[in-house]
């Protein structure tokens, strides 16, 4: 079958570590179309690698198998699974990594410190247990081209996700990132990603924002607004993203560079005219 | 239909913005081959986006679709365009960026100031206008992922480029941008691009050059004459590279270190020995 | 035929000189699934690219085609081969990138200085002489695109390795890199490869090791006992890593910015408790 595996893991370029797992699966199903995501993910950035998993997931076709191999954890006890939903399934670390993937399906809000969340009905998961499929010996250090490999070549096969595993009704997010109201005329956000252009990407969803007018605030900087381009404008500039979030950007230059900000840095959206 | 599909972009390999045009791609023609050319492009280099492409693109199986996507200006009223050669076609931004693609059918020398040239009658080339096999909402930010890549997929699998757009009769060149007579034994040109080795490559083509003797001015050092390969001689050295332009490296070394130059530096080629 | 061709080259990531040689293997076999093993390949450094390719080919299923591109000697009179073992072919320069896939077949110690062996019995090797399929005309820099790319894409159709030049009985290898016994209780190796994650793996195999009890001695520092994972334990660990080589780790970090160390470093292991 030529179903489509993509891959997303922190293991760089330098190494063969991801040729291995692709070896492996094609060992496994020939015919199987394996696409990159991103290897370059921060070692052991889970969350960097879950907001990057999220900007393309949904862009493949239904029924594609996404791997995410970001994993401090491996090779202790740690529960590997499998993730099925309506679109695709995921086969990950359950360590949070798949926490944007289970946002449309999470109705309460969860606190900060929450971290298991009940799986809702319409989701099927299964603790990767049965060393059946496994490739053995198993290495202890890389589960990624040992067992996540040979299942996700299984899965492109027609296995069923319950033949790796028992079922499991929760799964681990982590902890909250959506922004909250932290007075009457201030929602309180911050940087989740910095792109390679330099632009900054918010946990602001193009929901989460007020009507206009309102402005946006970050590293002592205010803007007025949003704009609809990267060249619209001049200097800094607000606008959503290709992925539908808040996103501050620098006409023709890095916002990264310009405001001195980073990754986690607060932003805030408060209302009213400049 | 197994159509190859091949990308350049400005999209680094830290972000999922490549996978996300894959991921479309293969949505619309599940068995297109999807190679990339190169992702690391400097952020909105246009030229040498237009350099890498010219290194690449003809080795591949006629019919190959060549998708560019180094773009400034995404979002405003810049043109986007599918260019057909007898061998390929090409979508990109109609920013200069095709210029090298061009040079084998623009016959007047141009000035170094002219921008746009009519299309020879062997050419065909459309603006990308209608919106009917966009992504819809098509992201103001991210055309590569909203509209070439669909398009991309739909050449793929038989489409006509007037399905999508208007016939147009001119297209956008980088300025001039071949060496010049400087006088009358002397030839000027520059560095348009430095390899991963520190190879330099020049705008001198073979048949730019005159008849041996002669030398290689540049960085105030200079060469005598060719060599055939980067491991005859000692040190500095100036053969034709592979993709047909004089190249100066250095033995076991980079000559971008060694000379203290870069892209866009002079390059004189004299008449005489030293 | 879907047969797999994969490529390991210096190349970097920043040319289009890997997309080259894929352009011209699908232009002869457009079904060629074509695989990255590694294009970051320091320059030149065929070491580093014997080990890399040598954590990844024997995960490929059999009769896959790997190809390595680390080339210092291009366009010089250094032999370029195809050798076929039981299970893969592999095309190469005849500089010793190929040590660790004869490892299995060389069965004498080799001394420090000795660089050819003859070639057992149950190999097949070839010296790419026949100039018949090779593009034309041949880049003296660049053989990759002009002679591997096309034969990989012929014997990934099923032309005999012999139909490409005369079969020849010596390989060059690397200088012998296996440890040795320094004294009594010591056994004396080094540092090989340095992954993205700082771990350091050196040249112990598992059964390269001595029983426990024993302390590894690297960078002034020692290290008592073998772990099973790098979650295990605290700070600098030790343990058998995923390609079959003791490797040295941090917790939680980079063994390789925490010890001061490089590639080439010396390591010991010395029996006994500390």
């Amino acid at each position: 079958m030529n179903a489509i595996i993509t891959l997303t893991t922190d293991f760089g370029l330098t190494d063969a570590y991801v040729a291995a797992m692709k070896g492996v699966i094609l060992g496994i199903n020939p015919r199987a179309k394996i696409i990159d995501i991103c290897h370059t993910i921060a070692p052991q950035n889970i969350s960097q690698a879950a907001f990057v998993l999220n900007t393309a997931y949904k862009f493949f076709p239904e029924r594609t198998i996404h791997v995410v191999v970001v994993d401090p954890e491996v090779g202790t006890g740690r529960r590997a699974i499998i993730l099925r939903t309506h679109g695709f399934d995921f086969i990950a670390p359950d360590n949070g990594v798949l926490s944007y993937i289970m946002e449309p399906f999470v109705k309460e809000r969860l606190s900060p410190a929450q971290r298991q969340v009940t799986l809702p009905l319409e989701l099927e998961a299964v603790s990767i247990t049965k060393p059946e499929f496994w490739r053995t010996p198993v290495s202890s250090t890389f589960h990624g081209r040992d067992i996540f490999a040979p299942i996700a070549a299984r899965l492109s096969l027609g296995t069923s996700p319950e033949e790796f595993g028992d079922v499991i009704n929760s799964i681990t997010l982590l902890p909250e990132t959506r922004p909250y109201q932290e007075s009457e005329d201030t929602l309180a956000g911050r940087i989740i990603h910095a792109d390679r252009f330099g632009n900054l990407i918010t946990n602001f969803k193009r929901e989460d924002l007020p009507e206009e007018p309102f402005i946006v605030e970050v590293g002592n900087r205010s803007i007025s607004g949003l704009r609809r381009t990267y060249a619209e404008g001049e200097g800094l500039l607000a606008l959503i993203g290709s992925s539908g979030y808040l996103e501050i950007a620098v006409k023709g230059g890095s916002a990264l560079d310009f405001l001195g900000v980073a990754v986690g840095s607060e932003v805030r959206i408060k209302l009213g005219k400049k």
